[in-house]
């Protein structure tokens, strides 16, 4: 093949692309819709009955049932991919992610970044971009706010390397920072049975484990049929062809399939945590894949915490140890949810 | 892993936790959406011009298309899982199931189940319970009542049996059962070259044998996101790690599924009759497997009996003997669709 | 199985059953959805602003967003497949395809096809028909219009052969045979920076080549859940079992499938192309498989072009080599997209 790509292609940005203090808006604005909410839920199978009936939360103080928070999550992710991380190496960190405003079907959703932190590697061919990324409806309210760090190609190693600034990021989410993701509810409306637990907030203790027992085994065609949906275009996770003679030998799932489906297993020990206020922060995502021989059940996605209900809930989603040749299944254990000490989000307590 | 299963996961029910003439509200209420029926009808291809065109249902006399009454079974049917069957070893039958009203977009489903029989078996491990169960849309009316019996795992052999009552359920479901899901059908503005096919109700004739023809191969991919869609969170389907050591070594297709794909590969041969009002009941369903060496093309559904249009059409749908370690194709041939002596039911005769 | 296929079934027209002048009135209208769009998008992950985004749609002059032109073109030649190409040997090209009127969800599509050519070959066994079709909305104005050609197979071999005629078909579409499918756009409110691409009109030369890049590889799931979501019934999609036994070996990809996914990657150099005007046509269709060990990289669809915004775009799509009992991955390189100087079709220059 002689033809060199055309300029007219983006093949993303390398390292030396990013400037600190820069702002990317992001392409491509989005309609969500009842028909992805549909998709959605044929993918992961989420059972919480706020977002699974109109009835039931308009009866609780919501318009309508909202979108899932993940669903908002992974189409504004989705969008940054495009300018952020199609040159990546490696996800690598979450931090300070909260849920400002809810979602319903007929939104427009688009995103914008901001490059707050820069950092060459000592081996001169990658760098760390910090970026903090909001989603917006189109009122112009911010719906989504996070910050992620990501591991990126250089173009050319002996590009001068920024001035170095990496960003000092919250730990967890202070309460105050919280949006109002969640009107106000009706807690006296709120029908234990019909949401499927009769555990409210207060029955959690600090220090409670909550073994979410299912599993659910990942299909080639599920991973891709979300990713594509959130119009998420990272080649690492459609072209089995390239990732043949990748790092892995196969293609790799979009971390965010493993969150999604960790969400709604939780939903058996979890029911009326209804509404992900926040995620305080996750480290390092090895690599998800389905499973080769050599791959050994790692965890595919790190302590990240969730704080659901005023609770702070520390869900862990591991595949287990595939048979040789075989797809994996994620299973939300030995990966429990914990209630943690330092939780304190403000949400209904339902 | 030391964590035990915390209290507020639900292991499900055993059979000593049914109590006869209990009521079981079911989770999750669920509102069925557009998007929804487009993604049924990516998996099951139907092709009735009444649920696939709100301007051919609106000239015979609906407000607009309705859903597919399948659709709406599996709803219903997937509430009721986590109460009733989690902990089931087969689906024994079904009975009495009667669609009462027909739904469209934008409806809300809930269900409820009786417990109207217990039987304990002789080897004290398991019993069986029987159940009515009802889905009702937002405005309390009920949509679908079915009579199903499953085999339940026993807790503890030692738990007492109960009082055992095997209730009587009709074989058949007599006309004067059947519901009003079928409006006044204006038969002269039924446009059977939109519909597909010249035969009406009147063409057909007592013991006519339709062979519908065409098969369709089930991916893993496929029945997961049809089950999960249903919100059905019966493991069996879903984890393979799990399952590679059960009693089959697969994942088991959730028997709706094969109901949905024989219904829609009915289409050739009896595409006028475009409404299930009511299946009659159907004995033990045999396990659907993506194939395995040793499956061999066992009937996957039983004589699950349709009746449709003043007609009953006995439906069975039989996986073909796959290739070894392939997925198995399901066809709805030997299994035709035969016109029976019996039938008597109400519904429009297109 | 002693039942013989009953007359009530149809096995689909063959040679023989074409006659010169025929108009077929296709089974089975569609409303399309939402729901329809949110599944296209998750199987093809198309990016283009305008099908997008409502708000983005409205700004520049559509009165929300328009459905994604090959989503349409799937449906309209879904419902042909019953009566047209179920006794296909081969589909063997397209001509003179125009898009005349944008299509928006909640519209209900049907289709009518003409015989306007038949050809018996020289073995006697199959024969060549030509058929225009047309794809309307509820108000009946035509939104999509192209011919075909086919090879069927004969019923009956002693068969009279037809008189022959093969209709003069344009190479390509003239302008002015061209429709308003895309209205008057406000070009200064079209946002290229969320559209994804700086790269208006004004900037593409007849012959730059466009290496789009991306790959996707397809999995059996996606494929069946496309052909099905547009009631697409040919069986060679369907049926591993029988196809087996076949030509090929395995299932058979839709062609379109192809074409939607080079569609979707073309996104990458051509994003402000947002409306497919026209196909000039295409010449025979090499069949795609999901990859035996015997397939070898062969182009899965010819040298369809596609006029995208004033210009005229040759997109190819390849799958590349697959691994031996791989899947294929579908890629557009060597398929590049060509400007072509030929190239003059009416339509918007963002």
């Amino acid at each position: 093949m002689s033809a060199l790509p055309a300029a007219k292609t983006s093949p993303g940005n390398f390292f030396e692309d990013f400037q600190l203090g820069q702002t990317i808006r992001h392409a491509t604005p989005r309609t969500v819709t009842l028909g992805d909410v549909a998709l959605y839920n044929g993918l992961f199978g989420a059972r919480f009955a706020v977002q699974s009936s109109d009835v039931f939360a308009q009866k609780i103080g919501y318009p309508r049932s909202p979108l899932d928070d993940f669903l908002v999550f992974h189409i504004v992710f989705g969008k940054t991919v495009a300018d952020i991380s199609l040159n990546a190496v490696a996800n690598l960190g979450y931090a300070d992610c909260r849920f400002l405003k809810p979602v319903f079907p007929g939104a427009t959703l688009t995103a914008v970044s901001d490059v707050i932190g820069l950092r060459e590697n000592s081996n001169k061919k990658t760098g760390i971009v910090y970026v903090r990324s909001r989603g917006f409806d189109e009122t112009g309210d911010t719906v989504l706010d996070f910050a992620r760090w990501v591991m990126v190609h250089k173009r050319d190693e002996a590009a001068a390397a920024p001035v170095e600034k990496v960003p000092d990021l919250p730990k967890n989410v202070e309460p105050a920072q919280l949006g109002v993701a969640c009107p106000n509810i009706s807690t006296a409306a709120y029908d234990t049975t019909l949401a499927g637990s009769p555990y409210r907030f207060g029955d959690y203790k600090t220090g409670d484990k909550i073994d979410h027992i299912d599993g659910i085994t990942v299909e080639e065609a599920e991973h891709q049929i979300a990713t594509r949906l959130y119009q998420n275009t990272a080649r690492i996770h459609f072209n089995q062809f390239a990732e043949s003679k990748g790092r892995f030998g196969r293609r790799l799932i979009y971390g965010g399939h493993a969150i999604s489906l960790a969400r709604a297993l939780s939903f058996n020990g979890l029911a009326n945590a209804f509404h992900v206020a926040a995620i305080n922060g996750g480290g390092t995502l090895p690599p998800c894949l389905l499973a080769t021989r050599s791959s050994r059940g790692q965890r595919c996605w790190p302590p990240l915490v969730c704080r659901v209900g005023k609770m702070s809930v520390r869900c862990v989603c591991a595949p287990l140890r595939p048979r040789t040749g075989h797809v994996p299944t994620f299973r939300s254990k030995p990966a429990t949810s914990t209630i943690r000490r330092s939780s304190s989000i403000w949400t209904t307590g339902c």
